[in-house]
């Protein structure tokens, strides 16, 4: 069981080295990252774009193309489809953006004769291996969602809990959050966080443990939950995937964690058929090389789940 | 200005020393916190509650009551409309709750005889003195009002410029918070965050700057801001006041950076004739006496506002 982004790094020596194909990849700070993933034994990449670009890009940063495939579509969307056909042939393991608006990247990814669909909506997780908490938390929806009903909500737990298991985590527990840790009927998150747990002990969510609605600190902090007196909780401060209200509430947690505790972070695409790995201009080197480590070993589970 | 709580309790040895009023006040921890304030020169006290009670609980924490007011009303509901009175009256300066349910203890604040209503709505107010913030943040409504309207918000707003301005903050900026800092019209809380800031413009909303939406590190952090060439916007990662667009984001936030961050908080209820504290259990000692802190300056300055 990883526990930290410590124990993945070390989980990734143990598997085949994987391969990253890279759309529009004439980017400096992807290709950056590709090439600390390369060295750091994480994955091989294909390089799919304007070849003189990424040639260009690669001598500005003192960067040795030799050992890295580079595929030559100059148009941005062809160079998008032939990048994530790489990987729906399985030809590569996982898919990266790179030059290309988001929406003609996801565009790539949902395309239905080359994309990644595996019949699932799409969700994000974003994975934090905070200090002061002993484990990996899994924050989800933080980027991608904006306003999840039921339904949707469901759909990102079961997305969320295939990356836990890839990360050696067997059953996780999920804290759908809320202001309170009561059902009131005057706040709806807390009637969905009820019905989700509810949906769990009905065998409609499985392989988790389902526990809502909690505030963040019984989520969190087993000290706050056992001074609130939550022990008959089924989750006491031991929350593996916290599951927001909203996009607002993920993403403006996300930020001031990101910002101001100290924690490092990755994060992919799930509900896809291969990790698909869309970091922003705003994110680290850091964050963008631990997403395609979080890429590499979810790709290295999805693949032995398949055999 | 006051740019921390160092600050905040240096001020307090250039003001008239404060009395705090405490309904029903048999309760170690709440008698704990006035006894602190004693000390440390923030307020004096006048306990109002089951006398015996009083005593006994004092007797258990080694609190000696000589020197502080104690007036015997065994009835809670009478016990805390006696308690809000003397504050109501100008005999005491501001209003704290003890072992009193928060629905009767507000109903005494709202009491229309002797209650403490500004003819405004009432909001909460969390001040944050985090580390890597060089200025002091309000948080707010991370406690009360569970789904603010866009007049909520205004008056929210409104409450809290008051607050920043009793702790030396002229003309504080104010951060409508969303997932993004853009405005889209699928995301109401944006569009909001948009029509704050032109009620700002026009006029409406007066004595601070609004600016939103923004997202957390946009409003926090002038790095981020920078990075995101963000330095066209009349916020730069220098926010004073962080609006939130909903109880459920607004205290997921504030336990996350509450308990993983490096904070020292305090918190008032706003938008009354004389600050009300009404800390909860879960508040540590240190929280209390902070928000004690910030009830005395707050009443001072609405106090030389009258005059």
């Amino acid at each position: 069981m990883s526990k930290n982004f410590d124990d993945l790094f070390a989980k990734l020596s143990q598997i085949e080295k994987k391969k990253v194909s890279v759309a529009v990849a004439q980017d400096s700070e992807v290709l950056l990252a590709v090439k600390a993933a390369k060295e750091r034994n994480i994955a091989d990449s294909v390089l799919v774009g304007d070849a003189d670009e990424i040639k260009k890009v690669a001598d500005e940063i003192g960067m040795d193309l030799s050992g890295y495939e580079v595929i030559d579509v100059k148009d941005p969307v062809e160079a998008s489809l032939t990048a994530v056909k790489l990987v729906h042939d399985g030809e590569a393991d996982m898919y990266m953006k790179g030059l290309l608006d988001t929406k003609l990247f996801l565009k790539s990814v949902l395309d239905k004769e080359v994309g990644l669909r595996s019949g699932r909506p799409l969700s994000h997780v974003c994975v934090f291996d905070m200090k002061g908490v002993d484990h990996l938390l899994f924050l989800t929806d933080v980027a991608f969602i904006p306003y999840p009903t039921l339904e949707d909500k469901a759909n990102i737990i079961r997305n969320t809990v295939e990356i836990c298991n890839a990360c050696g985590i067997d059953n996780p527990k999920v804290a759908p959050l809320a202001a309170v840790e009561v059902v009131n009927p005057k706040m709806p998150v807390t009637v969905e966080a009820a019905e989700l747990t509810a949906m769990n002990e009905r065998g409609e969510i499985t392989g988790c443990i389902v526990d809502g609605p909690l505030s963040l600190d019984l989520a969190t902090c087993p000290e706050s939950a056992l001074h609130k007196g939550a022990t008959d909780r089924k989750i006491v401060g031991d929350a593996d995937i916290l599951l927001f209200p909203d996009i607002h509430a993920g993403n403006l947690v996300y930020k001031g964690l990101g910002h101001f505790a100290q924690v490092r972070t990755g994060n992919i695409i799930t509900g896809t058929a291969a990790p698909v790995v869309l970091t922003s201009r705003s994110d680290s080197f850091e964050v963008k090389v631990n997403s395609l480590a979080l890429g590499a070993i979810v790709a290295d589970s999805l693949k032995k789940n398949k055999q």
